[in-house]
């Protein structure tokens, strides 16, 4: 994989000038053309050998191409606020929108080659990084990102020379970081474990460019038509889908929602006392100082009217103000449909010891955006996967996702629509949408059916909350918080410092 | 001023009832025109004596109105990473767009009300966090973000038995932090501390409205009262002008570029040792450990075609890619017009330690909005002490901005322009925009020479850049970066920790 690159191949400065001309003119033809289509994102990830000018590079390409729609980014290794995160949190909030380019130096591989590079490494562990770095990147393609991934390589010869190169001048000698003599000394490890992970994360919709980096000349014109390249390739081949031994486990084929049960009621007298008493529990829960190491997101999706709302302000009024957000999800902006739809939500995801709250979320994906037909049906479908991914990758960070669907009955919601109409203060509740809406109920109702039978996951399972008895609803919802939270906090105590120690590791860090 | 509250006033569940039907009918109908109109943002701070039921009235506000549009916002005590910033920093990430409602519990105004609660209160301290919060709150009003600030209070004794309440039963035993137990020991220093910050901080654009908060009944209607006023006040009044004593001092009244010497030049050999020089000194500064007490801020300004760009790269090639970012300032998106304009760079104030390039900026507001009509006369006017303001805060915190306007003649520019076009690969830095401009090029040169007078403060001077010459404007540049960057981190090592203290006591912390 390394051979043509540990030739140290060079180009002599005529033919590097005269590449070059016709080079920056098509790139930025290109590159203004990728502007005006605004039909995707170009990430550009940029890894290789510490020494071998991936910084050099990106100033290249700042130089040859228009830098105003380039956005660089660099990523040093992980924060502790960063590790209380997944892995590819931080890589998430960077996706550059539609029509612009983002470079991010640290590619996010260092941590992957590390550990394939040392002595004995971790397989499981580098499996699982394997894995993230290939759902990430699916995802990404999947929605309209575009993903090239750079390894400058350069033999070790040259990866000395170059450095002494650096140091003799007094204008360079800075380029030059303790790591790159390390590189030296573990050169051949580095170079298998590099070789390793590149053949595990090589990907007809996300593939690795091998960049021979000895000579500038060389290293820049090859840079440059990699980058030219991307740019003129039209379509991009959407990854082909996911295992199917890793969906989700289905629930029977029949819609789930054909069988509740909506008989239960709940006598007001006794609610009274119930609702009282399980706010204090959950006061007392999230107040505790084990609920520090974990972060809280709650999920509301349901019919119009099912009681989204009063669910929410019954969770709510037993906790603090400074504590939690609600995230009302409505349709996205002009700036969110410029990224895969999970950004913003990734955006939105708590701090540990916090809570949010989304009245309706990305679920929106397969109900409202199935049911309107805002999407190909490819896009909803592969939407499930996405889902059961951003969520897993939540809960192997301690964020705990609780998902509700609020269930009503047809006749109830048209009597609670028509009081909604006859209320003077209940009027902004109800819309012509709401209506329209219920005039699709059947398709909404196999659109929500689906929804629960394909991202009804171990990690983050449904709930499913008969609502046409709106007391009953609000101490079902509130028990099941509850439950839940005791338990994974038990769970949390019993495995300890062993998860702690795993979570870093993950990361990449000692 | 704490008269009637203090006072106790209350009324009957009866009465109550009945304004809270009219009541929220008619927030709703204002929230929705609010909605509607776009014309502003409504930002309520929340503050008062701890134990006043300040998140119950939080719970109250998300109840009666569309709590989709409200974005409820919680600023615990500021955490190292803010105080590496300006004090209103974090608050200004949080500005709700136009047609939003922003709920600010913990009003920032708890430091204040401490300092001036103290036996012996630093008179200067106390006196420049108020200007801080007048400046602040004058800035967000003048660019359509209204603000009112709720005051929540009671009487001692009132204060008390509501604790004693709220302790008695378990489900609300948590309301009751270890502060509202202090407050009682303290209560009559608080309340003078609370009187005199509010009395300095009152205003007719950002008005405090007292809640008399002993009894629930009075306390929801006062409060649903006062935002409901604030919606139907039709116009907000701008606040005064500032103090012209604060003004920055003026340059003589000519136009400053009248008088630039373009004739300097410099030499291609001579050019070439002393900016690879340049560069050298200027990577070693950046990388030294006294940088990380830093950050700085470059600010590109000047005609098309001035030479920005490689300007630019000359200062980036002597800079690692992880430690800078450059922001190519366009055309404000949507979401970034329902802000004030200033939001957008606040959210790119860099890190110590970091470098944040701004390839134009918010000097837009004064030259190509004032200059192409964008904004009221009025606008654009107030802006030059805006952006004093902003930039002296900046300033406070260790940012250093550095402002750069380069400056040609106009048949330089011409000359540039011909290349340009003639060249394949700079096409695409010239425009029918570029041409426009120059036609309307006596409107710029005065726009920047008011701009250079007004905006020339002792914390962020303007350098003009003679640059016919690029390679010697380039030289300059750096020159001048060098120089100050070597002035600052001596005066910075002198003074030491004795800022450290003084910048940490701004905050509120000890």
């Amino acid at each position: 994989m390394f051979e043509e690159a540990e030739s140290d191949p060079s180009l002599t400065d005529t033919a590097a000038k005269q590449l070059e001309q016709r080079l920056r003119t098509r790139l930025l033809r290109a590159q203004y053309e990728h502007l005006d289509k605004q039909d995707r994102a170009l990430l550009i990830l940029v890894g290789g050998i510490d020494g071998a000018g991936k910084g050099d590079t990106i100033n290249l390409l700042n130089d040859w191409l228009d830098p105003r729609h380039i956005r660089t980014m660099a990523f040093p290794p992980p924060t502790a606020e960063d590790l209380a995160y997944p892995p590819t949190y931080r890589f998430w909030h960077h996706i550059p929108p539609k029509g612009e380019i983002g470079i991010m130096f640290g590619s996010g591989y260092a941590p992957l080659v590390l550990e394939a590079s040392k002595k004995r490494p971790d397989l499981d562990l580098l499996e699982s990084m394997i894995m993230t770095a290939r759902r990430y990147e699916a995802d990404l393609v999947s929605n309209d990102v575009q993903v090239i991934k750079l390894w400058f390589h350069l033999s070790k010869q040259a990866q000395r020379d170059r450095t002494k190169r650096l140091l003799a001048n007094p204008s360079t000698a800075w380029k030059v970081g303790p790591l790159d003599h390390k590189v030296h000394k573990h050169f051949e490890r580095l170079c298998q474990g590099a070789q390793r992970v590149i053949e595990a994360t090589d990907a007809d919709h996300s593939p690795w460019i091998i960049i021979p980096a000895a000579d500038d000349n060389l290293r820049n014109i090859r840079t440059a038509q990699a980058v030219l390249h991307a740019f003129e390739k039209r379509t991009i081949r959407v990854p082909p889908l996911h295992d199917p031994s890793k969906l989700p486990a289905l629930t029977p084929k029949r819609n789930p929602l054909d069988t509740v049960d909506y008989k239960k009621t709940i006598d007001k007298n006794e609610y009274e006392t119930q609702i009282l008493d399980l706010q204090n529990q959950l006061a007392e829960i999230v107040r505790d100082a084990a609920f520090k190491k974990l972060a809280l997101m709650l999920v509301f999706e349901g019919q119009d009217a099912a009681g989204k709302g009063g669910a929410i302000r019954r969770i709510t009024h037993a906790l603090d103000a400074r504590q939690f957000e609600i995230m009302a999800t409505s349709a996205p902006k002009a700036y969110e449909l410029a990224r895969p739809y999970l950004w913003r939500f990734w955006r939105n995801v708590p701090h540990l010891g916090r809570i949010s709250i989304f009245d309706r979320s990305w679920y929106g994906r397969v109900l409202v955006e199935r049911v309107e037909k805002l999407i190909t049906p490819a896009k909803y479908r592969r939407a499930y996967s996405e889902i059961n991914n951003f969520e897993l990758q939540l809960c192997g960070s301690n964020i705990l996702v609780l998902k509700f669907w609020l269930t009503i009955t047809p006749d109830e919601q048209l009597k609670r629509f028509k009081e909604r109409e006859a209320s003077a203060f209940k009027q902004f509740k109800i819309t012509d949408d709401d209506w329209r809406n219920r005039r699709k109920r059947v398709a909404y109702h196999s659109a929500a059916g689906d929804m629960l039978k394909l991202t009804h996951t171990e990690s983050a399972p449904w709930f499913v909350v008969p609502s046409n008895d709106k007391r009953h609803a609000r101490v079902t919802v509130l028990k099941h918080i509850i439950e839940t939270l005791e338990k994974t906090l038990k769970r949390q105590e019993q495995s300890g410092h062993e998860n702690d120690s795993k979570h870093r590791k993950k990361h990449g860090k000692k």
